[in-house]
């Protein structure tokens, strides 16, 4: 095994092209062997395995700079920078991050997980390096798909004005998550069936006469007739391509050809997701990640579907059963229709779902639009990817108080995901903008209601937020009644101390309530619903005559949930009442299993308990 | 007058051009009158009104729908819908907005403030309008500096995929606040000076053949030649232009040709800043917006220059001293370097200084690039802009822990420019990610220091907010020691009530502790200073011992500075504290003047003395 030898990207450089592309194998039969028996991202890392090698190849890293976008295909960069051997200790605790870090490797330059940041991360890195004097060379790894986010195109625009050395590679696999949107993208992919592209398919020759020519009389003539660099060169951009990207021989002598040049240079590269599984290539969509063990030969999962629904199914069935008789309800997604469950709803409705790329920004304000003239649109979008929007949330939608509806998924501790992908932040930021509603079920019937709730609310902007993966388990109703805005459920009651809970951690703090009944503690237990407005009626008369309150949530406690109890009961005046605030910590979480998280977190049903024990020492 | 009898847009479909003309010319010299006395947005809106009288003119508002990007040359609009006799209270308390308002009038079809949303919500609108059969038409106008903001192309890019009936008015005057930054504007304006763009300007006839050809031989021929309309092509628009924007004789025309057409279309259209105003043509920069009366022969300001500095001033003065010791420092702005006061770092440090186009997601992000490479970046950016990039300064940035200085002016209520401009949010979203110091100075002074803390902090991110504005007036230290990180400053000791400011508050504390001493009450003042990390270790204490506190800050009560005093407590199980937590509260706050917004907030100096008088009964 060649594989095994490779314990740094030195190890490549002594190696033959024949032997790099045998690595290349011995890379995808590994990645293979290890994917398919722990989750993580799939087909993208397949389709890179060639670039990984040949930039290491032919690039001095970590002298020269790296830096990939969003991460979800460095899976072959990190085997061949040290990390083999923990390869298999993926996303698990204490294992290897899914996504680039720079805690964790000196060649993970700039770390990802959002994507499209990679330009004006490398264009940073370059500018420090000319202010320094430095020499080294900074390339930046960009897909499809990462091109449609607004930021890589104010980084290019920046890029070629400032015009310092630097290559990004435009890493085209004609899809983002799912299939990549957008008009520029159409027009971009009708050029790799021309003749040029085919010509320089079948061989990199016409790519190194540009090269050396060095932007001579023929380098130009092609590069015009090629259309999809012109965008580029608008850009400031000095344009390659399209080049097929697993093809080490092409890849080799191009980049080598191409190290050599100066100012923004964009090379785009054209790779396969899935490359090398045939299963993969033929569903890139439901290969995009793989979330357990699957059988090698078929590609199906070997893992039981679970009885219970997920969320995001609860959410998308309830979303078209309320869809069919109101017409003005219309789904928004940033390049997640898979994810969000937008994709059964637009299966139903194909003239009522509109994806408009990896770019929550105008996804938010697209929704503000639909919201303004009357209709009722429900913009699905990740707790954490809504991070993005912020502003577009608070200036678009919030202050004009345009009743746009915010599903968030995968909120909380999202596990192996990681710290760039928890969304323990949107309680907090969404609860300090004016005119939000924000409410977190406590299972999955309770979400049927809320996405009841939200689309029967005209008010103003409402956001439901709810974690990843399967629900409890629960009954489902079969009829939905909205819930009263701001108010909360007592779930339990009792007379020592009061738990108010939010979202997923109603369910851990009834079975706290259990364990302190056995030590002679009685609990109220509240399901809060609504983080904003905060029952406040409820919450008030109750915290006073028990004295003694606990708020936890799966979201940060600054500025959270808890904060907002705080807040209600000074503002009510309340002295004498000892409050515990649980929830997420202020430091970012490492990724790994959810539940040991929120232990750590001190914020799962034993951390409850003992909470309130600590109450009466 | 022409003027006085347009009460509507209606009024404008009998006028022959030459009345047209003429009323172009009244609204110049009328908007000139206004905007020599009172603070406003100046040079944009000279550029526009021809354009506003064309689009009124030839569509058929409020039916049609114009969406203008972030509001800052739309007084001509304004002017003619309406709103005419009430312009001279502009951005005054209870008068008429200086940006776009759903509030203020059905011709304002979504509003604005921050730059680069129109294209998006344009594309809601048309897409909300195709879903239910009407019929109207939808236009976009956007600047050249907004194009620079990224959610513009990723708007671009889903219009031309999802080809709904759209105009989008590109208005370049080749010039955004300062000078439009970025390579593809810089291509971009070469045309401006080529034959074909000298063609159409002296007539419109070459645009008029080609839309008549409706996509014609002759049309494509045209469009080829024309490179600027490349890039638009790639996204899936149709391209005319240049066109001479401030030439009526052109416009009407070729407006009344595009109407007919059907797709997303784009109108390139050149307008001239200051356009009529001889030294706001010759000083567009300067006259970008004008804050007080001027002479209108010479153009030069009648308000005498304030003897006190103001905070800009105070934070470049500090920088550009700090800098010339520590070449590793470096500015970087989103097209702000007037504004932030990084024109004058610029002035002496040419080479360190950024400016990266209205761009702050990447400015943010291109800021984390060179502090990971060892440079000491100052990313200066208004605090309602920064809202722009919370995920860049949470993933790129914070995750990270990188040394990023964000240098947040216009914090708290900036007054006349109103809700989309009240950096009142900052303190709440900043303070819940983990890793970042966030400071706000009490006066011009402690600014300085604030700076210097910063800028020898290499820890992780840190950011200091200073309001909009003159300091205090108070003496300047000329030696600059770095404060202490998490520690405040008592700066009123008593025995009855402690009033914990924050920042800008301080001094309204001091005044109340006046009035309160007044009346017996005796008052210690903290001055905060940080926000994170909180002075846990003074303030537990003192609480405990006063058992009455007031938080006072000029930011969101939710989850705001006073919720982090709040939280502080609970996690020391202090009870018996009765606190008051005053700042901005729930609502959108309307545009003003300051002082008189921050009473109506109730966290003046008499709402303070008062809440303090409260606690007492």
């Amino acid at each position: 095994m060649l594989l095994e030898k490779i314990n740094s990207p030195a190890d490549l450089k002594t190696l033959e092209l024949d032997e790099l592309k045998t690595l290349a194998e011995e890379m995808r039969a590994y990645l293979l062997t290890v994917l398919s028996e722990h989750p993580g991202h799939f087909a993208p890392n397949f389709g890179t395995i060639e670039l990984a090698i040949a930039l290491h190849t032919i690039f001095d890293t970590p002298r020269d700079k790296l830096i990939w976008d969003i991460g979800h295909q460095a899976y072959p960069h990190k085997l061949l920078t040290g990390r083999r051997e923990e390869f298999p200790t993926l996303r698990q605790s204490g294992g290897i991050s899914g996504f680039l870090s720079r805690a964790e490797s000196e060649y993970d330059v700039f770390g990802a997980g959002h994507s499209s940041t990679s330009i004006a991360a490398a264009l940073g890195i370059a500018t420090a390096r000319d202010l320094i004097n430095e020499t080294y060379k900074v390339v930046a790894i960009i897909g499809d798909g990462g091109l449609t986010g607004g930021m890589a195109f104010e980084a290019l625009n920046a890029a070629g004005d400032f015009r310092n050395d630097m290559l990004v590679i435009l890493n085209d696999n004609n899809m983002s998550i799912s299939a990549t949107v957008g008009a520029f993208s159409k027009h971009f992919h009708k050029v790799t069936s021309s003749p040029q592209y085919n010509f320089l398919r079948s061989s990199a020759k016409g790519l190194m006469n540009m090269i050396s020519a060095d932007a001579g009389e023929i380098a130009r003539k092609i590069e015009a007739s090629l259309k999809p660099g012109t965008l580029f060169e608008e850009f400031g951009f000095r344009y390659f391509g399209p080049l097929d990207g697993n093809d080490l021989e092409a890849l080799i002598p191009v980049l080598k050809g191409i190290r050599r040049l100066t100012g923004p240079i964009l090379l785009h590269v054209v790779t396969e997701k899935g490359r090398g599984y045939a299963p993969a290539v033929e569903d890139p969509v439901g290969f995009y990640s793989v979330s357990g063990p699957f059988n090698l030969k078929t590609g199906k999962t070997t893992k039981p579907k679970p009885a219970t629904l997920t969320y995001t199914e609860v959410f998308s069935q309830t979303l078209i059963e309320l869809a069919k008789r109101d017409t003005r309800i219309v789904g928004v997604t940033a390049a997640m229709p898979g994810g969000t469950g937008l994709d059964k709803f637009a299966e139903v409705f194909p003239s009522r779902c509109f994806d408009i790329g990896l770019a929550e920004q105008s996804a938010v304000t697209f929704a503000g639009g639909l919201a303004a003239q009357g209709m009722r649109p429900v913009a699905a979008i990740y707790s954490t990817f809504l991070q993005r929007s912020y502003d577009q949330v608070l200036h678009d939608v919030c202050i004009q108080n345009l009743p746009v509806i915010f599903a968030l998924d995968r909120s909380g501790l999202v596990g192996a995901d990681g710290p760039t992908h928890h969304g323990v932040f949107d309680l907090a930021y969404l609860r300090s903008i004016p005119n939000m509603v924000v409410m977190a079920p406590k299972d999955e019937n309770e979400l049927q209601s809320m996405v009841k709730t939200a689309l029967v609310y005209e008010g103003g902007p409402i956001a439901f937020r709810y974690p990843r993966g399967t629900g409890i388990g629960v009954k489902m109703s079969t009829e939905l009644q909205p819930l009263p805005i701001g108010k909360s459920e007592i779930v339990r009651e009792g007379e020592d101390v009061l738990v108010i809970a939010i979202g997923n951690r109603v369910y851990p703090a009834l079975e706290a309530a259990q364990t302190l009944a056995d030590s002679g503690i009685s609990a109220t237990v509240l399901n809060a619903r609504f983080v904003k407005p905060l029952d406040t009626e409820t919450i008030v008369p109750l915290a006073e005559r028990i004295g003694r309150v606990i708020t936890v949530e799966d979201g940060v406690v600054m500025g959270g949930f808890g904060s907002a109890v705080l807040e209600a009961l000074a503002a009510a005046d309340i002295t004498d009442v000892q409050v515990t605030n649980l929830g997420i910590p202020d430091e970012f979480i490492e990724h790994g299993d959810a539940q040991h998280l929120y232990a750590l977190c001190q914020c799962d049903a034993t951390a409850i308990a003992r909470a309130a024990k600590m109450m009466f020492r």
